[in-house]
């Protein structure tokens, strides 16, 4: 095994705690080590705090939504950005205040909102105009000028128009986007007016251009023009904003390929163009960031176990070697859905000792579930072998399903003790049933 | 809308069924018809037996694992082929006598193969040489020549060495594959060896070359390969397979540029050319075959709710309109894993009266989910609308998440007399958070 660079941040477990996790309470299994997501959530704040006084962290509760990870974040600061009603109550389930949630999403039912507003949530991000109109007969008091503490607050999302570099799945700043208000056609402006209109409690805007941006430009000038957007909304309507999400998005490292920028140069970037922008306009928002998987990614790893090596032949390479694990798809299906590379480890077995070779590490699901393509690991990995998956807390538990009736893998909190406390069971056969009806003449 | 062309078998709702199922069981719903699945699976069993007399039908369970599904394919004569201990479950859970049920998976553990046995499971079709040992262990006559009614049979799965002519990740028939002997390295040989050696149960070989073929070429090459596979064991060994299993994966018709073959020339073609390979060589075995979306996915479909349409400024088109729609990526993963398309119909406004426009359907979830990308639809597409998926019977319920914390979709099955039968529900609130358990000190 090569040595890790000097910028890894990732967590990896030491192959005897592997070791004992993996056996105590089987595998696969997702592990988040709490003081890795404490430290790191301080970092990003601290970062924040240095170039934005005025600053709000949110935490993309998406990208992980065990009750213990939202309860953590919240501790340390956090905002829980809540994508749906479902993610709206784990938060509150977790102990987070409604008025330290927001609820976003670019498809709210009126049910959805009345829920979000009867809780007291924070913020609700307005996604389009039909929203709007939802909203005005939801709020009890429209047509009155509110501002109290408490209130649920409104911030437009913006699409400012901004291509991010990254995959076209998880792209969402530019103009053509099913999310938010578009600067270019002129709703984002119609969509403010409206709002003033109706005297909503309308504080700011919301942008987000995409997601694992290794290149903070998307970001950056994404921030801008929404930072342009609010002075001229002060200039032409008098709206002074006072709070301006710039999303999320920092990308982590899932293979030695991806080299994110540090976060604290990353939040001098893209706040200080924000800040450039505001400078002499009178307004001095609140600045918010929203990132999930920059927050708890690196904090997570998978364990599984080897059921079966293989090597068969393969066209222009000779042979390919499958290493065939117990998950796959249903526990990870990033790899599938998004091409991701990921970095495994072995964490058993003499380790460092042999000359690694390229396998493929598959899942057991009827597919070709090419998990892991093209990784090294040591040339004797054999069945019974643990492998860890490094950068796994983001987007595995919370996309996890349960395709060929597979359980959804436990998440384990490693406690800043040491201690392992399991934060969300493995799902049981009979709760994996329980949703099924067989009616009368079919049994 | 244009007619559905005359060969189009897919079952689809009309307007004023849709409407009341929407409204008495909410959206995203998913919606299987029992009569057509019952005669789509009389189709396929008729024309296979048509050119087999001496046939027996799988049906692929990891393409819709709901209980009432399972007891119907039963019913018609199906041995239901189990991929994990979780599908055999649900199987066994359906009424399905063990020993009509057959035990896949490339990663069997020791357990599961436990299980399976102890539950006298019809077959087991054997992946890797691995599997064969501990299967060894795990028959209590291990050495002993075993035939009697009941009693668990070994089947060798093999990899032909065939590249089907279908999307990379569903492909499963190649040489470079996790599953199976292959033929061309010899491994297949050495594991028939080994299973007579042992004197295990072994009767016969399977093959399954890949999904959703329109292509029958990859299919029927597949199974000539292992018929020829099996004489050349007959006469090298003396081992005389009494079942060959020729896989599944007859596409089905997901949109119109999809035109799979009619299912008797589909048979005729595959089983014909096994059957000439064996003339002449003393072997008369069973012959199976095992689809599962040929035989549910044209009796499902998918029932949403737009919430929301909203046109804006794109690309090279100059605009492109989003009609949001009330599920996604959580209930149809298949557009985003596969790029798959889909038939979408609007069944609420008015119908069939306006002209046409391209539209991408979009979910709702946190990712630029393009469920159904250039899709036409009627011009005055509008929020509150219903519109239905076709084809959505395999490969969505069985894949579905918690996604962003929605709760995955019921299904209804519509009885044969036109009432519905709730038979998967909707997840609760509650039971979306069962699995979570808050560690002392964190709440």
């Amino acid at each position: 095994m090569t040595a890790a660079p000097v910028s890894d941040t990732r967590f990896r477990l030491s192959a005897a705690v592997a070791q004992e996790l993996a056996t105590r309470f089987d595998t696969p299994l997702y592990v988040i080590d709490e003081a890795h997501l404490r430290a790191r959530i301080r970092e990003y704040i601290g970062a924040f705090r240095a170039v934005a006084p005025k600053c709000e962290l949110s935490f993309a509760s998406k990208a992980n939504s065990t009750l213990a990870v939202l309860a953590i974040a919240y501790q340390e600061g956090c905002v829980i950005d809540a994508a749906s009603e479902g993610e709206l109550r784990a938060a509150l389930a977790a102990g987070v205040p409604a008025n330290r949630c927001h609820s976003h999403g670019n498809n709210k039912t009126e049910g959805e909102l009345h829920y979000g507003i009867e809780h007291g949530v924070g913020q609700i991000i307005v996604d389009h105009f039909g929203e709007i109109e939802m909203l005005k007969d939801l709020t009890p008091s429209s047509g009155t000028n509110r501002s109290g503490e408490g209130e649920t607050k409104f911030v437009l999302r913006l699409a400012p128009g901004v291509d991010p570099i990254t995959h076209a799945k998880i792209s969402t700043g530019q103009a053509d986007t099913k999310f938010g208000f578009n600067i270019v056609d002129g709703s984002a402006e119609r969509a403010t007016k409206r709002c003033l209109e109706l005297g909503l409690p309308l504080i700011g805007y919301h942008c987000h251009v995409g997601s694992q941006l290794l290149d903070p430009e998307a970001q950056r000038s994404g921030g801008e023009l929404v930072a342009r957007f609010a002075v001229e909304m002060m200039n032409r309507h008098g709206f002074a904003a006072t709070y301006l999400n710039l999303g999320g998005g920092l990308g982590v490292r899932y293979t030695d390929a991806d080299e994110p920028m540090p976060v604290s140069e990353y939040n001098r970037l893209v706040v200080e163009s924000v800040r450039k922008v505001l400078e002499g306009s009178g307004l001095d928002p609140v600045l918010g960031q929203e990132p999930g998987r920059a927050l708890v990614a690196e904090s997570g790893v998978t364990l599984y176990r080897v059921g079966v090596v293989k090597t068969v032949p393969a066209k222009e390479i000779g042979t390919r070697t499958y290493v065939c694990v117990d998950g796959g798809l249903s526990d990870n299906p990033r790899p599938a859905l998004y091409g991701s590379h990921y970095t495994v480890e072995r964490v058993s077995g003499t380790l460092g000792s042999q000359v690694g070779s390229r396998v493929t590490v598959s899942g057991k699901h009827c597919e070709s579930d090419k998990l892991f393509e093209d990784v090294e690991l040591p040339g004797d990995v054999a069945a019974g072998d643990r492998l860890q998956v490094l950068c796994t807390g983001a987007y595995n538990s919370s996309m996890a399903s349960n395709y060929n009736r597979y359980p959804r893998p436990a998440t384990v909190l490693l406690r800043q003790n040491g201690e392992p406390a399991l934060v969300q069971r493995r799902d049981t056969w009979n709760e994996m049933l329980a949703r099924e009806v067989m009616p009368e003449g079919l049994a």
